[in-house]
């Protein structure tokens, strides 16, 4: 045993591969004898004197492997936004005091945007007052929105369960012989990867409604009439956070006055996007409507995770463990992709001043002209992150 | 081939292993030569004349393999309740006619209660007209609520679905350092089969509320408020079918004037159980809470099929074929457990008139004496059909 020690914490949602980049770390520390502590909730836990010996719970390599495949933040993970420095520097003493007690040489923070954030300020605040510890961002969010990487862990699993779920969602629609639209309801309040994912369904989507192309909703029930003169089953990936062209968020129009409240009066959440669309469709055109809402599951839907996701979360969680160790310091680890087929990348690092706080929204070129479609470069950029899905019998026409 | 004729429909809601056991019918069918002619959606569109070939669309062993694991009626529904033939005797001629015109020998219905309303009375009337046309019922159903059966086809994946996905969202529900109450909302409007199987989950529920067991909301609450002072996060399996002491449900309090209304002001449906605990919890306790609705993919999730499901489904839709071709009618083929552990059945055929139109609740003493919890013989029923669930690391506490 070295007297080596990472500290390592996961903030922000818990998604699905979260557990595999903390597998990765703990795995490291344990092959080379290094000392690894985790914060409990976060920063936020840590700061009230809560870690964990990890290298100690994890002694064999089934119990890494069982987290590896262990959905949500098994640290636990907290929404905490360290202040600036400058508006309360009693915190970073604390946290730098509770990191010297603790014997640590670096800092491992797993999170998305928030978390990189951090990441960002505790490096800079090291660097102002003379410490030598490095602090080193791991990525995860299910959004896909960091820039500084390619994409995300945490998205692939929860692309390939949005994708598995539209797919079945589409053929328990497609059941009856009468005329139905069902809008299937996607996570993603600024940007559409998630929602985009819905195109990789076997029973694929006859449209994609995303936050970056703003929605006409007159066009969309032409276009959604026209459709249902050609066949029986509409189906439609709709993405939490679409708006219409004067910017409104259609989940906002569905808690107008009246409509869109909850048991108790309050206004509903931005899940109202589906609701709001099915009711819409049913009064302009009279058929069948329905939403569905895929709710909590998209992030931790584990049993359908993508492989190539928990293998590139565990590399990522491995990676930040050997840049602290060599001496990097205010650096995310990144993936860079090399090809889409066959599929390849390299890890790399990126300055996390350049990531933080900063969203990465859908091209509007990977998006069909008309702005309810996916064009084929996000088809060719989302695959090989979902990998194949089960083949299944088309239906009958 | 031979000039054998046997027909096969689907009806009813869709369901993971429903196609299972039209592949069984097909699969034998096309080993000894027997033509299979599928109903397109149903009585209803076989009434209207529609109806496909089978033993010529399956051709090779890897399409009836594809069938088995594609979710949902490959060849369409219906929900449409035969009249007596007292009422309405044109509508029995022409089915017969069009049975005498295809050469049918035997007719399969694979579904659920009306089903088997299906079958008892077109094999009633046969008998009445002189008519040796067989007429065997497939039993389906994700409620598990059939008589006659053990247990039917679609419960056990749609319970797998349950016990994984309340697993998953109880690992999701405990990332954060508070108190919370997630309700997660499951079907079953008259029976409590499906949301019992919730009890299941690895991270398994501090309660399980069935449509058999009348609520208690006060009791409850307080429950809820002292497993609170224990730990954080409450996990609770919730049927939409639960009612209250005085026989209302759940649900209808949620569609009281003012609440629980839909976009366009109309009453909600049975989906409001979850959301409406949730927020009496939140009004009660002042902690966070949340209501997850399973919905539409616990019947379709085809990702997370029980094998033993699958299987059971497959044979007893060749059980099906084998007895019309010996000559049998107005009989269910039913499942018959001979042992929980190891698990094994026998197939069966019962009386389909003592089957329809009936409802298999679970038995009282299957049901902790709270009434908030499920017993012992209850868990020990269930697993076998839903079979090992993936393996994942603790919590921590």
């Amino acid at each position: 045993m070295s007297d080596r020690c990472i500290l390592v914490g996961q903030s922000g949602g818990p998604t699905t591969a979260i557990n595999s980049s903390l597998a990765g770390v703990i795995a490291a520390g344990v092959f080379d004898g290094t000392r690894i502590e985790g914060m409990r909730y976060g920063i936020q836990g840590f700061l009230e004197g809560r870690s964990v010996r990890l290298d100690e719970a994890f002694v064999s390599r089934v119990d890494i492997e069982l987290l590896r495949n262990t959905p949500a933040s098994w640290l636990g993970s907290c929404r905490y936004k360290l202040p600036l420095p400058s508006e309360d520097e009693a915190t970073y003493e604390r946290l730098f005091q509770r990191f010297e007690e603790i014997g640590v040489e670096g800092v491992l923070y797993i999170g998305g945007n928030d978390s990189m954030d951090t990441i960002a300020k505790l490096s800079e605040y090291g660097r102002e007052v003379g410490s030598d510890i490095r602090f080193i961002g791991v990525p995860k969010t299910i959004d896909n929105d960091l820039v500084g990487t390619d994409h995300t862990p945490g998205y692939g699993s929860a692309a390939r369960f949005v994708a598995t779920a539209f797919n079945e969602i589409a053929y328990d629609a497609n059941v009856y012989d009468l005329k139905s639209v069902t809008f299937v309801e996607i996570m993603g309040r600024d940007a559409g990867w998630l929602a985009a994912s819905s195109a990789l369904a076997l029973a694929a989507p006859d449209l994609v409604l995303l936050p970056e192309a703003p929605l006409d909703l007159d066009v969309m029930v032409e276009r959604i009439a026209s459709i249902l003169d050609e066949k029986n089953t509409v189906m439609v990936g709709v993405s939490e956070g679409v708006r219409t062209p004067d910017g409104q968020l259609v989940c906002e129009r569905a808690a107008e006055p009246g409509v869109g409240v909850d048991e108790f009066g309050h206004l509903a959440t931005l899940s109202g996007t589906g609701r709001y669309l099915a009711a819409l469709v049913k009064q302009r055109l009279g058929c069948k409507t329905r939403s569905v809402e895929l709710s909590t599951l998209q992030r931790c839907a584990s049993y359908v995770a993508s492989r190539v996701d928990l293998d590139e979360a565990f590399d990522l969680g491995h990676a930040g463990f050997n840049a602290a160790l060599a001496g990097e310091t205010g650096k995310m680890c990144a993936v860079d992709r090399v090809s889409d087929d066959p599929y390849g990348i390299n890890i790399e690092l990126v300055d996390v001043v350049s990531v933080a706080n900063k969203v990465k929204n859908v091209p509007r070129e990977w998006i069909s002209e008309d702005g309810m479609g996916v064009a084929k470069e996000l088809v060719d950029y989302m695959r090989p992150l979902v990998g194949e899905l089960p083949a299944q019998m088309a239906s009958l026409d």
